[in-house]
């Protein structure tokens, strides 16, 4: 990897670094800021695994970094956490012609478009799946053991990237997904607008529609908070869950009272995702 | 009481719930917000230990709630956290003439003001000292036991409460404080604007001149980043420690290598300030 990574900035976090690059990107034709948190077991020399978070709507790479704690879970067990922002960027970059939240900028919904105009930059899923894991791995200490997890457009996301390449990812989790974006407003708009309107093409990006074609058995954790105010129009959590019944795909999914989708409920049960994950990663 | 209090928001997280309320002030003729968390053992009837956090300039209550990871240490232990805003609010309310971050609004330095006209309203100190614990005391499961901490101004706040009311607070602590604000810039703005040129009438509010005179050895427990870009010019941790030094006061000052003024330097070491707090509080 030639490619050149900026530092934007750099903050010690227990005992290890959270440092933001910019670097220009092949996949988005557009320059990306993603930061990673190298804890202090990097400086150890062996590489570490890698757990990928996918922000949700209006997003960037800083949420995860300053709402959730992960840095002290991936501190003591020594985990490298990578967070890209959840779209393209730039002035070249379009956008939703209302300027919406749940479209364009901070709206990638990790697909690869095909209409324009939005085919040129909009392919968030081929940059998190092999752009950025590459740059990752070639730039830090970093092994090719990987999971993923998100919240929201984010757990869609990951459910996503894990169901579309078994053995890619060693554990995948979720926080109130978009279950199924063939079924709510959010992702009609967006898989309309970037997939154009023949659903049958959505169906490539649906985890309810991959987990019935799924090779792989990779066990899902979700967890949903029971007050979110997008749990009845947008995310669904039911649909998941009968496709996973009718294809008997693992799934533990939590329903939790009075959890709200803010990241404080993400950071409330932030510590059993990150269990899941150092388990399967070995850590 | 009979003051009124107005629920602004209310999220669950780690079991408890963060809560933030608007009320009229009668010490600052202002409308506040502030925020409390009620952690899980709230709801079991024994009235628990609050610790009140002092935020730094430019911030309101919610920056700890949302960046340094309190409620999780706070359910652990059992422990209410209250965090007022940085100063009075509203139209009514006079601010810096250049709308400067470091004066006025979101700066309130948790002094009484002197001078007009900010005398009407910025009685910061009065409010976190008296009209504000007096209102939790009333309204929720908090018993009079107390502890107090804070960031950068919102440090120099905590410590100077502690040391003007012996007895009131079971225990300190700060995170980067304006050691001295005689003997820096942000100082010499905000308490000569608040109290006037009579540099007297500042050592009511300058840590080192309280600690002169503490009658009581409460320990003060600090945390200073050494890569803090206000490290030099304003925060000043030697004189501190030089009045401590001289005047025999239990002072525990860790200079933490790389650790910058952020909160990522917060949350890396509130768990063992929250281990202090406890400790005192009986937690």
């Amino acid at each position: 990897m030639t490619t050149s990574l900026e530092l934007v900035s750099a903050n010690k976090c227990f005992g290890g670094w959270l440092k933001r690059y910019r670097h220009p990107s092949a996949v988005l034709n557009c320059d990306m800021v993603f930061a990673v948190y190298l804890p202090p077991q990097a400086d150890q020399g062996k590489p570490l695994p890698a757990l990928y978070w996918l922000s949700g709507l209006t997003c960037t790479d800083e949420n995860v970094m300053q709402k959730s704690g992960i840095q002290r879970l991936a501190a003591e067990l020594g985990m490298v956490v990578v967070a890209p922002d959840t779209s393209p960027r730039g002035d070249k970059v379009p956008d939703d012609a209302d300027g919406a939240y749940d479209f364009g900028l901070g709206a990638g919904f990790y697909v690869n478009a095909t209409q324009q105009p939005w085919a040129r930059h909009y392919r968030m899923y081929d940059y998190v799946v092999d752009e950025l894991p590459a740059l990752i791995e070639a730039h830090f200490p970093v092994s090719d053991q990987r999971s993923i997890s998100g919240h929201s457009m984010g757990g869609h996301g990951a459910l996503v990237c894990a169901l579309k390449n078994p053995g890619r990812y060693q554990s995948v989790s979720a926080f109130a997904p978009i279950s199924s974006p063939l079924h709510c407003p959010w992702g009609h708009k967006a898989l309309g607008n970037y997939l154009g309107p023949d659903r049958q093409a959505w169906k490539d990006w649906d985890a309810c529609e991959l987990i019935a074609r799924a090779e792989e058995r990779l066990p899902l954790l979700v967890d949903q908070g029971e007050d979110d105010n997008f749990l009845v129009e947008q995310l669904k959590p039911e649909l998941l869950e009968a496709a996973a019944n009718q294809h008997n795909h693992p799934l533990t999914l939590r329903r939790q009272p009075g959890y709200d989708h803010s990241y404080y409920f993400i950071a409330s049960f932030l510590p059993e995702h990150m269990q899941h994950h150092a388990a399967a990663l070995g850590c």
